[in-house]
């Protein structure tokens, strides 16, 4: 802990509201508590939870960091006892509850990867909350299998950027929707089969027609509202659909007559309030087999745009705005 | 097929409509095909899905016989080619798709069952379609398990009485509603550990008082309607919601952030339309699973009530009024 400042700068959320209330503070640097790494971050990736978060919705859970950011990568500056795998000066990236936002941050060494041969601190960083959540969710929660049909709305977002190339990468044929032109080739470029302009065409038919009428096995939805009644309708027999955020309203109808007939699995998840263990977990299995085909190039993180920490509030008010494809991220020293 | 009648009597929908619809006709005795057991049906048993087939809102699946019933028992008359298990003479009970509203009925062999020791031919008759469809719901689809915590919903109906006891036979600590003191108190003797009437008390709050605010693992629901939303308020994190109808609406509000922050999975199936093969599995299980139980007592059907296969309308006009508790038998040569 030697050469280490008191004080770091951190992005804090002075009350509820718009952009403009994520405001640079000083904060103590945090202490890498026992199986703690403590990390200089170099860059945090931006999520559509910090903006929740901002809008008062989304409460960090109990122990967590007030300061928004649930990704990092940067350089072991320090560790806790009993700390085993990384040591100072390793580059990593981890998942973090909270805290992101900073110059510095502490993570359990479970929770972290080394930063992947060839990607920067910022690509690095774009990775681990959309990778860990496309994971557990597709193929642990619902158990996508090769040769099976997926459809991810929103496709390019960051969700969707990392669904489309992991499905495709393990044997699934891929759906998507996505808001614009723009947005639609950017899915077709990262190998989505079936790209459709929700603006245009109505995803439902589309998913039939291309499927002989059977629909998809499995589908990623972070729309609800009438979406999960669609959903429903554009599942195949037997199809999972998972929630993991509801954009367009929380409280849906749907069709039990279609969840029975077709025995469907509705399912969801929350990943930031789950253990460390858990998580832990996650990383393991995305080291074995997610790793090697990013250091191979075959999935890449989509990088949108790169903003200075201190500009947090103009990283978010771009998520906002709703024009991004690939991830936004903050980035120190700027 | 020597001294087979040409014509048996069977029950004929004449027309969508209340239990008056339900009329007896002559009807050729049917042949059995390949693999299939000529039944001459001794008892035939009385299910919710006959009555929604008589108002004409449940219509048989393709191939199927338009005459109502599904679960048979009685004597193997005559036999298809290349039939393995059964011999002329042998007492079966068993699961078809159609046709056990008769003197007669055929069925694949591998979706027969031995009478268990000991039983009745009408105590027989009122296994099949709540003991394979329990079985697949909430052992196969919803995983419930030894130790964990299991609610039905209607605990005195057909599948109420089967769910109670095969729940508590494989150690789980059962919830059931049922809505009299009458109904509550079978299902107390069919061993539910906490019995809830649900004129006088809210299901969720008992079920939450009486798990320590944690809610149940399984819940087999085929209520539907504001029931779903009640069903997650009242399941445990990583809970099951299995639903096999919805007597009050196929068309409920359900709550995404639940089923997130929960992490539950609603379910659902039809039975009625899947494949023989699917079907002769469930029988395999239950033979090996569940007939030891019920030739040792532990597990019984619970019989509400006895009538003439010629009088099915006023059997069903029992079901309708809906003051039955367990099952509704048609009996032959009354």
């Amino acid at each position: 802990m030697t050469d280490m400042p008191d004080t770091m700068t951190a992005i804090q959320i002075a009350a509820p509201g718009g952009p403009e209330v994520l405001i640079p503070v000083d904060r103590p640097v945090p202490r890498p508590g026992p199986g703690e790494l403590l990390v200089r971050v170099a860059a945090a990736g931006v999520n559509r939870p910090d903006v929740l978060q901002r809008q008062g919705v989304y409460p960090p859970p109990p122990g967590a960091s007030d300061i928004p950011g649930l990704e990092i990568a940067g350089t072991v500056v320090a560790m806790g006892e009993g700390v085993s795998r990384f040591g100072v000066g390793e580059a990593v990236c981890a998942l973090v509850a909270g805290g992101g936002y900073a110059e510095y941050c502490t993570v359990h060494e479970t929770n972290a990867l080394p930063v992947p041969a060839g990607l920067s601190m910022v690509e690095a960083a774009a990775i681990p909350e959309t990778f860990f959540t496309v994971w557990t969710n597709v193929f642990d929660r619902a158990g996508l299998e090769a040769g099976e049909t997926f459809l991810v709305h929103g496709g390019s977002s960051g969700i969707g950027t990392t669904a489309i190339q992991l499905a495709r990468a393990f044997g699934a044929t891929v759906f998507t929707t996505a808001g614009s032109p723009d947005k639609c080739a950017a899915c077709a470029r990262l190998g989505a089969d079936h790209v459709i302009d929700y603006r245009q065409s109505d995803f439902v038919e589309v998913v039939k027609q291309m499927t002989g009428g059977r629909g998809v096995n499995v589908i990623l939805d972070m729309v609800g509202g009438d979406y999960v009644a669609r959903n429903y309708d554009a599942a195949a027999e037997d199809g999972r659909i998972v929630q993991i955020a509801f954009l367009r309203g929380a409280k849906p109808t749907v069709d039990l007559n279609a969840l029975m007939r077709k025995r469907l699995v509705h399912t969801g998840s929350t990943l930031r309030p789950r253990s460390v263990a858990f998580k832990a977990a996650i990383a393991r299995a995305l080291e074995e087999r997610v790793w090697p085909l990013i250091e191979s190039g075959t999935v890449k993180p989509v990088i949108d745009s790169i903003f200075s920490l201190r500009d947090a509030a103009a990283a978010q008010a771009r998520m906002d705005g709703g024009q991004h494809i690939g991830k936004i991220v903050l980035q120190t020293g700027l």
